[in-house]
Formats: C-alpha cells, sequence, structure tokens
C-alpha cells in the first residue's frame, strides 16, 4: 500500500503536478488520526488485513468511547476487549449499538455474526472451567474477525479420555487455539495428536506454584510438542488474531 | 489414521478373522519402535507429515546413531539437531552420509535439497550476528521440510534503516520466523510490517540483564504486535516446524 | 559550597574569632532542618541545582502538608509526586495554592509556567495510551524545573510508520526520554534514530508476562541502542531531573 | 526404639543400677558414630527402615569411602549416589566390593539383587532418553531398597498413544514414580489414568525456559491431577525412597 | 473398568449384537455428563476411588451449584474447596443440605462423618495458628473421604519441645501431612522422627521473603529427611488426597 | 532449665519418690499450655529471657485476645505485632489495659516504661519518612525489651551529610538497627562508620525494581560491609530482639 | 542526513535527472554495507557522531577482522569490546595496528590518544579492585571517543572517607560513571554529592545473593538519588557511550 | 579517632602551628594508602578494632601479595579469605610466610594461634559434612580475629537428636554461628533452643530447588525463631566478623 501510494506521488512529482514541498510533506503524512488521547492507526485494516482493536485496561471509557468514534467513522468494526461490566456500561452511554459478553469481557461494534472468511475451522480448546473467560475470548475474536470457530472445554489433561473422545474436532480443525492454566500441559497432549499450528494460551488460572500463569507459560515454552507457539498469558484476544491470520492463508 | 486402522480391526473381528484376545493385543500395539534406548515413534511422520526429529543434548552419540540408524531403516530422512561437532564425528563413524552445519549444529541425513512442499516462502530474520546460529538452524531445518527460505540478518531495531530497506522480503513471504536476543524487540517491529503471522525466537544472545534469554523471551511474550507468537529461546528448530506446517495449509 | 563555608570557619579559628568548640560545632551542623517526621534537605536546592521533591506514597498529607510549608519558608517551590486526588485535596486543605494534575499524580506549588532555564528541548516520547501517566509526570516535572518540553504519543514500535513520521520532533531534542510499557522496545528505536542522551522509563503497562514492567524494564537495560540509560519503573519523574541535568549542560 | 531405650534405662535407675549422673550421660549418648569428617547416623536403619544413603556432591571419595566402611562396620549396606565415575573409581581403590551404575551414577555396596521386601510392585516412568539418568537412579535405589520395579521409558505426553499402550503397567503398580522435563506434563496424565499415589520427579532436561528444571518442577506442583505429589529436581533417589516406604504399607 | 468395558463391547461385537459403527460409537463414549459449562467426570469414582471434587474458584455459586447437583444426581457425595463464606451462602440457596466451615472454607454435601475406610490414621501436623485453614481442609477432606486423622497444631520447630512431647502421634500414624509456612522446617523435623512416608504442604503464612510461601516451598523441596514429598501452596486438599490413596493401600 | 528439671526427676524417681511411669509422663510434659487455638509456650520468657509475642497477621482479634489472657494469667507482659487499628480496638474489647500504636501497629500490655536491663544504647535508624512504620516497630520493641534505644531518622545515603553530621549517636550505640528501603545502602554507609555489630532491616518501601523490598533485602546481603546482618523486610521485630539479646551480653 | 539525500534525489527527479524506478531504488539504498556475516552500518558515525563498535562476544576471531576491515575501509577507527586475549591475538595476524588492554579486554584501531572533543571531564568511579575491568572499558572507551577522562578507584561505601577525601574530583566532573558491584550503593552515595548526571554500571562482582549483578542492579535502579540512570549489568561501553554524547552538549 | 584527630589540629591551626591551607590538605587527607591497584584502608583496624582482610575472588595473586605486604608494612596481620590453592602458592612465592587451609581457602599471615580477645565462646554449628568449607571459614576467622571457637558439625535437622544430644555446646555459647544449605532450617531449631544471638549463614550446599543456596537463604530470613539474623549466601567469613564484634561487647 505505503510503495504504492510513494510510486503514484514519485509519478505526480516528476509530472509537475506536486512541488518537491509537497512531495516531502506527504511522503510524512503518513496513514493515522490524531485526537486528544491516541494517534489511531486508521490503515491497519488495510496493512494487517484486520481492524484496530482497542485494548481496554489502563483506557477510561471516555477514551475507549472516543477512539471507537473515530474508528466507527472511518467505516470500521470497531472491537474492545477486556472491558468491566461497569466502563461497558459507560461507554455505551456514549457510543450505543454494542455487544458486550460478560464471561470474556469483549465489547463489540459490528454485526452479530461475521460472515466466514477464514479457510477452514479455529478450534478452541479449553482445559478447565476456569479458563473459559480467556477461551471464550478467542472464540468471540475469531468469530468476529470472519472465522468459523469450533469450542472444547473442560478437557484437561488428568482425565484424558474427555479430550480423546474428542479427536474428531482436534483433527478437522485447520488451527488451533489451547489454553489451560496451572500446569498447561494441555497443549502438549493435543500438539501431539495433531498436524496442524497450535497456539497455546497459558491462562493465570491456579495458585500458589502456579505464579499467577509463569507456571502455564514456561510449561507451554517448552512443550516437546514442536507445533506449539505461545502467547502471552491469558492472551486469547493474540491467539485468535494470529489463527486468523494462518485460517486466511 | 488410528481411526482407519481400529475400523479395519473391527471389520476383522466381527468377520471372525481374529479373535478377541488378538484384537486386544492389536488394539495395545501402537506405532512405535523399541530400541535399547528409546521408543521410537515411526509413524510421527505419517500423524504428523513430517519426520521424527532427533533433539541431540543429553544423548550419546552412541544413542543418535542408533535411532538414527532404526528411522532409516523405516525410509526416513533424519534430522538431528544440536549436536556438538565431535559428536556429529562419532556420529558419521556409525552412521555415514549425513551433512553437519556448524554453526547451528545441524545434522542432516538427506538429500541436500528437498524439493519445495510448502506453498509459499518463509523468510527467517535475524536481528544480529550473534543469532546466527538460531537462524540458521531455523533456515536449514524449515529447507529440508521443504521450503523455500529467505534469510535477512543484521537488520536489529537500533539501526530501523536495515530493516525497512528489506520490506519487500517480509512482505512477500508466506510466515516469518524472526531471531533476536538482547530486548527481542525485532519481532515487534516485523509483526508491524506484516499482515502474516510471524514466530518469534528469542535468542540467548546479550550478558547481565538479559539473563540468558529472559529479556528477549518476556519482550517477545508482551510484544504489541499481536500477529506475534513465540517458542522457546534459541529453539530455531520449532519456530520452522510450525511455519512447515502454516506454509503448507 | 560545604568546602568555601570550612574555608571560612577555619580562617575565622585561625583569626581567634571562633573557639575549637564553636568550630567543631559548626562543622557538624550541616545544612538540614528537622521536623518531627524529617529531616528536610533545604540546601539540596543549592547543591545540586534543584528543589527538593517530596515522593509521596507512604506519607500522609499531613506529612506532605508539613514538609511543603517548611519548604516554602525557605522561599522554595515544592514538587509533590505520585499524590492520589483525594490525598492531594487534602493537602490542599493545608496548604492552598497548588496546582493538581490528576493525570499524572502531580502536585506543584509554584508558577503556572517556569521560565526556561534548560538549554534546549526535552522531547518526552509515549508508545501507547495506557502510558501517559508516566509520560505526563515527565512532562510536567521537566517543565516545572525550566525546560521547553515536546510530547510524542501513541508511536508504539508496532506501527513504526507513527514514529517515523516525527524525526524531526526527535532529532531536534537536546535529550530524550522514552516511556514504554509491554516489551518496551521503543526506546531502542529511537535511539537508533538520535545521536543525543535516551533515558529510558519502563512502565507497568501490561499483564502477564509484563511482570508488572519487568519485561520492559529487562528489555530496555538489554537494549542494543548504546545510548539508552534507565531509570525504574515508572519513574517519570527521575527521568525528568537527570534530563534535566543534563539540558542544563 | 528410644523409648524402649529410655525405659529401660528408667527403670535401671530405679532399680539402683545405675547412677543418676551415668543415667544422664546416657540420655545424651544418642546413636551415632563420630569421624573426622562427619556424625553419622547408624541407627536411621532402625528408626526409618532403611540403610543411611550417602549423597556424594562435595564429599570427597576419601570421605565417602571412610563413612562406607563405618556403615559396612556397622553391618549396613551402603548406597552412595551422584558420584562421578572417576571419584567412584577412587573409592573402589579404598573399599572395593561396590558396583557402579555409570548412567545413574550409583555406587553400591550389597548383593546384586534385593529380596523384595515391598508388597507391589513400583513403576517407574520415564518421559524420554535424557531422562533416563534420574529414572535409572530410582529405578536402582528402589531394587535395592528390597522393590520389584517396573520401568516404563520414552512415553512422553506429545505422542499419547505411547502411554496409553501400556496402561496395565502404570495400573499394576501399587506406587509410580515418573520422570520428566521441559513441561513436565507426564504425572498429570498418568495421575489421570490411575488411582495410586504418583510421585513426580522432575528433571533439569531442557533449555531455555526450562530454567533448569523450574518449568517441570512448577508444572508439577501445579497438576490438576491431585493423586501427584513432587520430589526435587532430579531426585530420582528420594523419589524411590518415599516409594519404598509406601510400598512397604 | 475400560479394559473390562472395552473387552465386554468387542464380545458382543464378535457375537453379532453390535454393529461396527455402534462399537466404534460406544468406544468414543466415555464416562462423563456434559453441562452448559463443564464436562463432568462422573466416572472418576470408580477410577480414582473418589468423589469428583470442585475447585472453587473461578467459579461461580450457580455452576458449583449446577455442578453438584449434576454429581448428587449420579449418587455421590460432593466436596466443594475454597468456598467463601458469601458464596457458600449462595449455593446454599440453590441447593440446600451442605455443612460449610468457615475456617478450611470446605462446603461438603454428605454424612457428618463418614465410615473410616482408610486401615490407619493420617496425622495432620500444623507449624502455627495461622497455618490452621490449611491443615483444616487437610483434616476435613481426609475426614470425608474415609479416615481417621489425628490433628497436631502450633508444633513449630522454634520450639521444638513442643513438637517432640507428641513423637507418640507421629509415629502412630500410618502417614503424616505437615503445613508450614514461613521457612518451612517442620516437614524435614518430622520426617526424620518416623519412618512413614511424609507430605508437605508449604503454606502461604509469612511476609517479604517468604514470598507468598515460595520460601516454605523451596525448603520442604530441598528437605535433608528424604522421606518428604511436597504438593502446592496451601494445597491441603491435595495432601489428603494423596494421604487417602496411601492410607488405602 | 529443662536440664536441671529433669536431674530432679531422675533424683525423685532414684529416691523412690515418683514411680517410673510418672517420670515418662513428666519427661514428656513440656512447658506449654494448650487452648482451643493455640499451644502457647509460656515458659519462653525464662528460656529465651523474653516474653511471648503474638505475631498479629493471620490472626482473629479473638485469637489474640484469647492467646494474650492466658499469658497474662501467666504473670507475663504481653506484646503483639502488626495489629491494624480496627482489630486493636476489638482486642480491647475483649482485654483492655494495652497501649496501640497506629504508627508501628504495635499493641503493647505492659507498664509504659520498661526499665533498662540492657548495658548500653541500641541505635534505630530509619532512611526515610517511609520507614518510619518499621523503625517504630523496632524502636518500641526494644524499648518495652528493656532497653535505652536513640532513634536517628530521614539520614538517607543521598545526603550523605545528614548522616555524618549524627556519627556520634552511631558510634556512641552498643548496637544498631539499620532501616532503609529501595536500594537500601544505608546500613553499608553504617557499618563502615562503627565497630558494632549493625542489623540491617530491608523495608518494603519502594516501587517497580525494588520488588516490595527485594532489591533493599538483596542489597543488604550483599553489603561490603561485613559487620552487617540481615533480617526479613519489615521486620522491625525481629531486629529488636536480636538487638536486645546482643545488649544484655 | 537522510532528509537532506532525499530532498537531493527528489529535486533530480523533478529535473529529470533521475527515473521513478532509479529514484525508488536509491530511496530504499540505505547507508550500509553488506559482507557475508553482517551488514555494516558504515554510517553510524555520522548519524550518531561515533564510529561503529563491534561487540566481541559470540563473533569469531575472523568475523571481528572482516568487519573491522570494512570498516577501515571507510576511514573509520574501530573499537572492539570484551574480546579474550586469544581471540585479540587471532584478530592481530589478519589486521594488525590494535592496542590490546588486557584487563577490560578493549581492542582498538585508532591513535593511541584521541584529542579531546568533549566539553569537561568524565569521571570513572569503581567501588571496588574487583570493579576494575568494567572501570577500564569505560576509561578507555570515552578515551577513545573524545573526552578527558579521570579515575577514581576503591572508594566503596563501607569506608565512606575515601570517597569524601575525593569529592573535588567527583565535582569537577560534567557527567560520572559510577562502578558497583555487591550491593551497588555507591551511585547513590556520589549521585547525592554532586548536581551531574551519574550513570551507573552496576558489576557481576559479588556472589550468593548478589545474583550476578543483579543486586547490584536492583540497588540502582532504587537509588534515592534522583540523578542515577542505569545501564546493564558489566557495560561500561554503554556508560562511556552515553557520557560522551552528554559530554558533547 | 577521627574526631580526636580532627580536635588536635584545630588546636593547632589555633595555636597558629599549621596554616589555614596546611589544616585544609590534612583535613581531606584521610587513613589510607594507594597502590597501584588498590586504596587500602590502614586505619580500619583502628576504626573497626580488626585487621582488613582480603577478599581473594577476582583479585591476581600479584594484587593480593602487593595489598597483603602493605598491610604487613603497617604492622598487621593479614587474612585473605576465598584464595585457591593454586592461587595461594602463587601468593606464598611472593610473600613467603602464610598458613592456607584448603578445606575453607583461607590464607593466613599471622602467630598459629591468636590469644582470645573475645569474652565468651563462638560456637560454629554445621547441619552436613557439605558444609563443611563454610563452617571452617567461620571457625578460622573467629580464631584468628582473637575468640574461642567450638565447633559442632553434621548436626542437620532431619536426625533431630544428633543436635539434641549436644545442647550444653549449644547453651554455654556467648554467640552462635549455623551453617545450613538445602532447607536452611537449622538455624530455626538452634534458635529456639538458645536465648543468645544466632548468625545464620546459608551455604550453597544442594541441587535442583535449592537454587544456589536461595532456599537456605529464604529459609532463614522467614525464620521462626526471632534471635536469627542472615548474611550472605557462603559468608562464613561475615558470620565470623559479626560474632567477633559481639563477642567483644
Amino acid at each position: 500500500m505505503i510503495r504504492e501510494r510513494t510510486r503514484e506521488l514519485l509519478e505526480q512529482l516528476q509530472a509537475g503536478d506536486v512541488s518537491v514541498e509537497a512531495a516531502l510533506e506527504q511522503l510524512s503524512r503518513l496513514p493515522f488520526v490524531e485526537t486528544e488521547h491516541a494517534r489511531i492507526d486508521t490503515h491497519r485494516a488495510l496493512r494487517q488485513g484486520l481492524p484496530e482493536v482497542i485494548f481496554g485496561p489502563g483506557k477510561t471509557p471516555l477514551q475507549i468511547a472516543e477512539i471507537a468514534t473515530v474508528l466507527q467513522g472511518e467505516g470500521q468494526h470497531v472491537l474492545v476487549t477486556r472491558v468491566e461490566a461497569d466502563a461497558a456500561a459507560q461507554v455505551a452511554e456514549r457510543l450505543p449499538g454494542g455487544r458486550y459478553d460478560a464471561v470474556s469481557r469483549v465489547l463489540w461494534f459490528g454485526p452479530e455474526v461475521v460472515a466466514p472468511i477464514g479457510k477452514g475451522t479455529i478450534a478452541v480448546v479449553a482445559a478447565g472451567t476456569a479458563d473459559l473467560p480467556v477461551a471464550r475470548e478467542a472464540e468471540l475474536v475469531a468469530g468476529y474477525f470472519g472465522n468459523k470457530v469450533e469450542v472444547l472445554q473442560d478437557v484437561g489433561v488428568a482425565g484424558i479420555h474427555r479430550l480423546l473422545a474428542s479427536q474428531d474436532v482436534l483433527r478437522s480443525a485447520r488451527v488451533l487455539i489451547v489454553c489451560a492454566g496451572m500446569e498447561g500441559a494441555l497443549p502438549s497432549v493435543v500438539g501431539g495428536l495433531v498436524d496442524k499450528p497450535v497456539i497455546a494460551v497459558p491462562t493465570s488460572v491456579g495458585y500458589g506454584a502456579s505464579l499467577g500463569g509463569i507456571a502455564a507459560l514456561l510449561g507451554m515454552l517448552t512443550s516437546c510438542a514442536s507445533n506449539v507457539t505461545v502467547v502471552n498469558i491469558d492472551n486469547g484476544f493474540g491467539a485468535a488474531h494470529v489463527a486468523t491470520l494462518i485460517n486466511r492463508l
């Protein structure tokens, strides 16, 4: 995109349609919009093939609403992650029309169902009930980003038959997202059962030696299944983002 | 594979061609070969679409040669990673015909060039000269696994123009592997320039607060570019494995 | 200062103007004021060229007001950092005339605008919206300490064009303060673009593997840009202090 | 034992057979032998039901031989753990008759086969080839302590069928020792398959984020299988000791 | 259990009583029940010899009540751990008949006293008053799981005579659970006094360098008493579970 | 004490004044009192020369009042540490007559001033205002334990003249307690100025890289002044206890 | 530099002196030289005002010589850091004319004395004899980069008079580099004595709780002297680099 | 000392015996000697009551010999710690007359036996054989510093009767040094048995979760015996130094 635009500009300059100063100016004018609180990257959708996403924590409801309004003004769907219920309600007062999921804390301004663009199915696998908020975030984001999603939950490794009973779901997926806390062993087992990329999401579920998800994180990074890559603790969104990119290949 | 085999077996049982005891026996006989030192998974190539790979550390040259011989006997190419030069020489005495790369410590029993199966190009990007051993491992493994690979080296973020000058290499790849030590910032910058999955490999390059690669690892896990996933420190092999799976989609 | 004063005292002693006992006494009487809660260093302004600053946390509004009153009594401007809004209000009841900024939690007793003493401009660069509280602290403190300040915000490395579009701001600064959380990669990139000292401020923005700012801290300490030095997590004040000293050189 | 001895002593005192001073003296004379380098607990065999074991590291071959000689003099079998091959050779010069296993670095002064005292079988399960030294230590120690031992190796979770194929070994054991490095997930899976106590031994096998076995250790401590307890990294001996005590119940 | 059921199924198939498709179906139908929030493992009681236990944290009172109801419907007793008092009250509104212990936060649906199945006594030893919640959890769980339990509290190592005075309690136990925070030294001392397995439970009692129980955890893992195994910080439940399995041997 | 008592008992036995059974019983009856919640060590005052101290956290006001009542009943003064203000008020309702200091959270049942038993002065030195709660705890406890105490506050190393001006206080002390947070450098400097034992108390004062006092703790442990020993973070009580023992020598 | 070059290029394009394709090509040709092992940034000297520096570790003597030769070919002085003596000898065989300092492991191709460009003096302060290698690196690098340097060594905080005796050296410096291991307290004390920027260099000197320099690093980051910034452990080079930039202001 | 000297100087100045310039000069001339490698603090013996001690690591034999020679020239005894055997031999070539202990690596230039100055006995207690090097260092240093020393070894807590049998040694000491690795529990037990200050020395003995002595260190810092203070890992010297100061009180 940028290269094309630069070529166009250079051709205009060669043709005498713009001055050197104006060309210099335009070369430095890159695709973002300044608001009071943020320099919003409105062209990321073009560059990355996906809409800008607002990471909720550390932003006031006012800031979220402001950024979302700019993005909507650019004709984009808007996804906000990790919004607490009361903050979501405050955003809704300023910008109606959103859908809020209380389990995953995802706020979405867009159609209820997005037509699938991804070529296959993304499987979202969760070890236990307590991992659901993270898995749900991955599920919703993957769906809003245009993927068919299948969810498998409560299939932790200590009752391995529950997982084995659903091998067809695992094997029919084009890419898998596996969420687990505590010892984080599930991605290793799943990774050994499939020949597709597995994105492991450590969750902060656990106590004591789980160290807020560090145990699961380390376990996933040292997985003996070599088709496993890892994202940050509780980062269901990031997993869904990468899975989407893979599913579009 | 396993399901088909089970079905076949059940049909034979139904047909009276095998006894219950024999069926029980065969149901438990799964596809691996026992040697003195290892239970070798000879069917992983079928299950995972890739040959078994031998992780060198902690294994004696004798053990490596023994496992490699079994795998060759099954008609497979054999990849051994992280073999020190002298161990590689000792393996060669027992099992000739391998190719050894001293920079990456990869030992390969197979053709010099493997015809590409993957659909596009895998870009392997290295931040500095000291990251080359890891990047080379990724490059060789990806090549041996049937991918077209393009390498970009010495493009660390402190001289960002070196990276920007090669944006076309980045943008033309179907999946990217980015290796960096010290602060590990390169995947974040690369991730922002492309709309493809980026597999980040932290390297143990650095000293002091780099903590043997932990600083780079943490940096990559907390990347603000959400198309980045991470593998273990110095795990060029794992990155190439996943990139291969993605490139075959 | 101390040496001159000692010389003067010794000359008085030589001249018989003071007794040995009195000289001993004065040699030990150093420039500070004792209150009930603190031994306040009133001469630091002279020694360090900057007023004493009150670090808010762990002090009651009463203690803050008491120390500030002493310092005002010495004719100094007073800066208080990290004061929560309600504490600031309680201080104001005891000592009116302050200016409070809720984003950075800075409380200031002094003129709205301080005439620049520093020779050039200090650039304050923030990676994301969530880093603003720290960046604002740096901005305000640098301003109150007599510097011209220019702020650049929301220029994180995952959208590198936003930063590159503002290279002139970076290049025209005499010293730069760069605030970033998560992977903390921004100082490395900025450091590669300028030939001035860069003071990196890791922020506690992030989650999971960001470990409350430790990931950013480690990343900045291991930066491959060697014009980067680092202060404590969220320490916008310290960065502004050092930048002020550098800008006065 | 001690209580009985105390009673006996008190009765002798009551009977006038010993003086108060002598009783005091004997009450303080507890069952150990002082050598130049160690205070050897010769009665532990009685108290704990097992011989004193010499932990090799940090002791010179001379010290090892000296302590072993004392223990043999008391009529005990002697087990020495973690003795490097050359140290074992030096011990052998001073005290012949030992059996040395180079893989596990166990040195044993006793019969080649010890008749089983334990009631059932101890299963020793190892995830990979590199875990063998630790598993072998557990196997040998358990054998020398009088247990029937069955070993299952190279059954890591990324090829779960290898493990499932050996469920009968797992299920027939009275207590299980499971050794695994890297992500340390094997005890969780094994724990879910049996209703017996599982003693997990994290090994230092791995690199990078395995942190010398810490990743496996944390994973085992946070196992979702609640019949798992954990010993120190690479502590095959400790696992065998506890398994022996359990197997004698 | 599973093997028997498989055999039965295979025999039915051989006899023509079921079709291949039905056999395949049944082979994949494993013993669990799906609810909206969880895949409940109703046969674990059979497989593990113990009822399913609900880990409270991260589950809403609604979810707890739902799962408990399913389990009760299967005729099982139900144990819920770590339920805060208000959550327990909300569960009670939906599912009456439970017994709640506020110290340990254990919620139990079953008879007040469970007839002992375990062969001997489990000793639960607590170092200090602050360790009581964890020790009480171990005590209640062990009792509800059918064990005779004896409790010894406030016998920390800094007043060793308090412990020595109760050696008969220690020595008469078949298996011991020892709970301690701070330096976590108690299991080492207890371990030296008995010849039975000791399960050490580090507690999060302490401050500063106790690091939330990590100091005690590390201390217990490196215990010089080799009859000690360790569970996660504050995991009184897990200790009781393993102790129960051992006590049934 | 115990030895004397044992001798006495043995002599009574020899004299026929007690039976063997009674002697056995008494030998095991050691000096403590059992309450519902605690096994209180009433003779520690005799054994250690100091009263039993109640560590407040993790105990309910009811438990504190109960233990304190028992100790008072034994004629002892009672010290309770780290009692929050509201808990102290609740204790007071059950057991009046205490003195509560809100800064240090110390609760004391005893005379306002305790006559000094210690031979010299204990200096309590605090780096900054925020370290006062810990320093005050040390000061009060040392006073209540019968020492003359001198306090020096706000003498942090970044204004070294403030400390040097008070060298006579430092030099006249028999033992010194030095409390500091952040980088914890003060004990090193003080240690270099005196030839007496220095007990360093790291405080949790600081943020970011201070890691809740770990930075100060590590700094003090690695002090280049070799007359420095260290206690746990914020442990003003422990420092005062040891200083008391030293001051009585 | 880049902007000027771009303007020139655009003017040539406007003037018809270059084609659009050629301009595009040149815009992407940025100032570096590719060798087999590295993409060398030859213009950093212009951009950063300092020559490219070669970080020795992880590079073979061959690679070092190759890069140095390219840089010399561009007319630059060349600095190589952390070269072991034998590697330096091997480099010298390929590229003579260098100066090697064995204490700091610095290798320099350039004049023995570089005429000062910096405006004032850089003070390099070392806490102890063991910190000399790091301090020497800082001293040599600062000298080679054109600064007047003054060194103060063995002035650790536990003998504070040694430091105070040299206050004039400290006070006359324009910028200070302070190297210290163990508790790393020296920068705090020095920082309090001067009104200039202090660059703290933690060294890996120490043992046990010094954690390879982490204790010193944390101490410096949490310094109560707010004119202190920090570089990586043992990074004498980086400190000298920043000090040079500051000294040129 | 310094104060007296200052007074003297001031009186000379008052008397006209010295000029202002000479007084200024002398005030800054503090008691140390500069050599090429070190600023030696020759008066510490006076100030601290103990000779300067040379910490061996990081110093060449040449530097050690040089500093020792200067100190001997000042009439002092010289203690060098942590000198490897070959380095000690090299020092001996330059400076004969030293005594070297290979277990503790202590090198001593002074009389074989130093007459006791300390008032009582220092007990040095070691948990196991592997702790002897540290305990021996403490023993030798304490002896050379003029104390009567009693050693108790191999009395680890897992065989508590060995320790209890030597209670009279513990109780008769004026101050105790307790060395232990692994879980480091010994100081807690010893601390509970005596009413004297206990200096705990964690040792690096152990493996895995002992983390090079960190487990023992944390355990000692969180000891429930409040008469325990702690020094750095393996710091037998420091413990002996402090014990000496206490023993002279």
